[in-house]
């Protein structure tokens, strides 16, 4: 039988399990990156593990999400970042160099290779024939120091392209009606593998749109194969050494399969507040627009902020609307410079920026209140823009720009209609992806060799291994669906403590009950209880870290989030499930007492735990966790474990963790 | 006797008082401008006064200092002042367009005109001519409806010039000098006028740096004569029409003259904390450089910025060295853009900011902790980078660019010894200023007739008219020197709500007493007690706005800083002296009664006031006051005062207030 694209780089990579959809597999990582919002603990974690030197063929800190350096404790941030680099071996990318995922395309991104990062659109390069994951940064910490990553096969989906995109459509809208087809759920335990002759139609730069995208999916991660366009494309940065063919085999059998035909395709648009709420432009024609911004991991290349420049020549944004360019990376500011369009988009009226992903997630340029802001980004989920009750509307670069142009929403094909004169602009590449690369810092130019940790930079904590005995009282009692973002909120305030655990956790859960924290440190120890899908939303670690260190032990709930669940074992809180009845007999400040010896049973595999309550009642509590997470847990998290078993071993974090 | 230069064009707009040093005159304004922070009240107080159109010649409303915009509410601030100066015929400067002082010197600085600006560096234009002054936003306001502008008449210095600027010294350094030789203080209560052979050696960018920097020594405003090289500069930016030749009399006589010859200068820097704290660069070479910025309103121009560049050709910034460079307005990044110098910046390692003056007060790039941050700014006030305890240098271009490329403090001189191939940049003028002008908004093109306020916009409070009996509590006793920053912090989470004053005086003296405001509140009235200098800083005039919003009634102080005694008369807050033995004898919760009529006796011009404390002691209070001074007071501040006066008048603010 033959295999998948997906299955041959894992073929490559795999260290532990078999390439069964739902096994538990090992892989080994090739490339890690990281961001500043997420960076600075993945090197904290790095230094706890006590590791030497990166182990990766490559490692690559970005600062992208704080360029604008709101508060000191960003800079110190961006310096600490900077001497983590360069003390273990990885590549530094100064703030204003650009959004990691532009940059590391630029740099290093290489198809057949493993890529982990702490960012959920790391998949990006999967363009260019990359296998790339987003993961939690204790996941990339252990990757960095050599460890395999371990993941859940998922199910490969064939989505199969025909035809050629017509005349104002774009990779964008071949992204959205995914989105429009398959929910924001539909690539949840999945990996979409790209084929068909609508491939060879569609530039390097317009399938990472795709592969970026495809995270809003749910999606673990997407991938093209490499042709042509793929040599050409890193021909043209320099980098044509790196290429390798990499083609599904003709009789390689999908989980499923869909088929787009790129020439059905029309300008689309996620209205607000989901990506998935995608519509045809002319559905919403009309609608003011007061801002307009083009950047991202998803559409702010050259590539997509060229068709932009090529609308506004000799025109103007429309007075009652600001229009803001955000570029991915200072390689495409550089080279529309030199090229003169920056000149003319500002002669037209736009706003350039700093090369930074800061508003997308709401740093910088928030909108204005009951007002309509259009955007090249990738999500729009309410409030996520800095504002609640935001009116965020996603759609290409083509479409931003008509709205920009004409002051409300517009069709393109409606506006070049009516101005008569405007062409498509199409996608078009540079010869030579020629911009300098001064801001990326190799690890043999490094400046520092020593950590540099400003007043707001702790160290991570540790927990100890689990113990036998397990009690304290349910210092909190929460309802269904409680987000990451309830547990740690991510608002630019706190978002600054990323880095100081001890601070970060003062505001663990405040949103909930905002005593909680000061309680839980009072408390000798204690539990939370939730509803159902606790610990949803983005994968932020923090939100099992500060629970631990306000000495949280263990979670009830009746169900729980995936990656939080994960979270939960690397930090060492047991996630327990009950059922209803039972979290409807738990009061808050009821005294929990797990009756088992818990270490023990933890490690030898059993699934049922008795627990009493207030020396009152009993009930039955369940435990899934696989072998490896039994022994993560029992450790008292990933970090403990990691280096216990570098410890026993190698001195290095071992290839089979 | 012949006249100077500003006595000449004084002449020209005196409405009221004549030009005897100290004596109080009223001037006709022809022009005013107000940017974001200050902006918004300016609106508000223009609205209370119930005008339906600006009165001068040109008023400019530019959106500078938060165009991160990293609230809504900062972004609904833009959005209000675009409605305002649509709704009552200003032209508009959108967020990104650029500096105020840089876009005005652009589109509307002429010579022989008054220009009242709410903002300190408002004489900037001075270097070509024009009499340019700071003021509180209500004077700005009043001065829109056509009102005079009141003012001591200060005394006029003739700073001789003469000689020429040698190689690598620059325009920065004769401000720098200036501030050496005079203090910080050097300045109040007088006009800078530059004569002398070394005037003709400088280009108007250059007057206008110095004319910028006059606000840092204290100085009511600086200028400079007119002459070709001001036609020149005019005439490059498409405006040879404003022209006119002003010069002093050659017998004009002056209250003091110092001389500098420029041909001495070398480059100098202000070393932390206070811009007079100046030394030749060469005593503070070696120090470690972490950032260094370009921009401001001081060295934001294209002038500034090319030197720049032309240094950093084919160079780099050193790799522990971050370099911004947020240009003075978008002019300068068009026509930089267009020559191909930022493609040039970006490669060396420039990150290139928008067109904003945030970072200059905090906003913005705030420097690392513990570093060293050398920008081409105008203030170096601890703290005032975003940071205590920081260390900010200030100095030119020429100094930042050499410190950006060796990583240290280094005179420009020796770093082109060292380099060999440097050459000193000089300074140069485009043929044409040919940026767009897409982002002003003229009143024609206006696309708001109607105010758009946000939720965080709100009205301005106003007083009754001053009442007979004055009393109640001393709601709070401070200590010597409290300072406008006490008195309402302007920090970023702070500076959002300038335009709503309910949630803005929740911060009044907070970092005195985070009780007071809620204790003003819960009052029926009540006073302040302070010791000497009280009010000093800032020229915010929130600082008298807030308590009067409080419920405060009058301040007892042993003296008063001169700005912010204008404001509390401004706002209807009576500002009374005491002697030291009573400040001593004060306690807190005091219960204080002015025994007097206190309407009558400050309209009758009573200078002592005698107050009883807790039914049980007397002293005597005293107030210093213009006959206009009281009528305001009286009226319950000028806002009011202006009302009425329209009210019994001509239907707009009265030329004789």
């Amino acid at each position: 039988m033959g295999q998948t694209l997906t299955e041959k780089i894992l073929s490559d990579h795999l260290v532990d399990g078999e390439l069964e959809t739902g096994e538990e597999i090992g892989i080994e990582i090739d490339q890690v990156l990281t961001q500043d919002t997420t960076g600075t603990l993945v090197w904290l974690q790095f230094e706890a593990l006590e590791l030497d030197e990166v182990q990766t063929e490559i490692a690559a800190q970005y600062c992208d999400h704080q360029t604008y350096q709101f508060d000191f404790k960003n800079t110190d941030d961006h310096r600490f970042l900077r001497s983590a680099a360069g003390t273990f071996g990885a590549h530094f990318s100064r703030p204003g160099n650009g959004i990691c995922h532009n940059v590391h395309k630029e740099n290093f991104a290489a198809p057949g290779k493993t890529l982990l990062g702490s960012d959920s659109h790391t998949p990006t390069p999967g363009g260019l024939g990359q296998l790339a994951i987003g993961a939690g940064g204790l996941d990339v910490a252990v990757a960095m120091g050599g460890g395999a990553y371990y993941i859940e096969m998922p199910e490969v989906v064939n989505v199969h392209l025909e035809g050629e995109l017509p005349e104002w459509a774009s990779a964008k809208d071949v992204a959205l009606e995914m989105l429009r087809r398959l929910s924001v759920k539909g690539g949840v335990g999945k990996i979409f593998e790209y084929t068909g002759p609508g491939v060879e139609n569609l530039t390097v730069p317009e399938r990472t749109t795709i592969t970026n995208l495809g995270t809003e999916l749910g999606a673990t991660t997407s991938i093209f194969p490499t042709d042509e366009k793929t040599e050409d494309y890193l021909a043209r940065q320099g980098r044509e050494d790196v290429y390798q063919e990499l083609t599904p085999d003709e009789d390689a059998e999908y989980d499923d399969q869909l088929t787009i035909d790129l020439s059905d395709l029309e300008p689309l648009i996620a209205k607000p507040s989901m990506p998935d709420n995608v519509v045809p432009v002319r559905e919403v024609a009309g609608t003011s627009v007061e801002q307009v911004m083009i950047g991202s991991c998803t559409n702010g290349g050259y590539e997509d902020i060229l068709p932009s420049a090529k609308m506004l020549e000799g025109r103007e944004v429309d007075k009652k609307t600001e229009m803001i360019i955000a570029p991915g990376s200072k390689q495409a500011s550089e080279i529309l410079a030199r090229q003169g369009w920056t000149a003319e988009l500002m002669a037209a009226g736009v706003n350039f920026s700093e090369a930074t992903c800061g508003a997308c997630i709401g740093i910088g340029h928030v909108p204005a209140s009951d007002s309509v802001s259009l955007r090249t980004f990738n999500r729009n989920f309410e409030g996520r823009s800095g504002i609640e009750d935001d009116n965020v509307y996603l759609c290409s670069p083509e479409v931003a720009t008509a709205a920009a142009i004409a002051g409300e929403i517009v069709d393109p094909r409606d506006l070049a209609d009516e101005l008569g004169d405007m062409e498509a602009p199409g996608v078009e590449l540079p010869d030579k992806y020629d911009g300098a690369k001064t801001d990326l810092i190799a690890p043999d130019e490094a400046v520092d060799d020593d950590l540099v940790k400003g007043p707001n930079i702790g160290d991570v904590p540790l927990k100890d291994e689990l113990e036998a005995t397990l009690e304290g009282p349910a210092l909190l009692k929460m309802e269904d669906n409680i987000t990451t973002d309830h547990i740690i909120p991510a608002t630019q305030d706190i978002l600054m403590y990323r880095s100081n655990i001890p601070k970060l956790s003062e505001f663990t859960l405040s949103r909930v009950d905002d005593t909680f924290a000061q309680r839980s440190l009072d408390s000798d120890g204690g539990f939370l209880v939730a509803g159902e899908n606790y610990g949803q939303g983005s994968s932020r670690e923090h939100a099992a870290l500060c629970p631990m260190f306000l000495g949280i032990q263990g979670v009830f709930a009746q169900s729980f989030a995936r990656i939080h669940k994960a979270n939960l074992f690397n930090f060492g809180l047991i996630p327990l499930t009950i059922d209803e009845e039972t979290y409807e007999q738990f009061e808050q400040g009821d005294d929990i007492e797990i009756v088992d010896d818990v270490a023990e049973a933890v490690r030898s595999g059993q699934e049922e735990f008795t627990v009493r309550v207030n020396d009152d009642w009993e009930f039955t509590a369940h435990l899934d966790a696989s072998e490896r997470e039994r022994e993560i847990l029992a450790d008292g998290g990933k970090l403990p474990h990691t280096k216990k078993k570098a410890e026993g071993g190698s001195g290095a974090a071992p290839a089979d963790d």
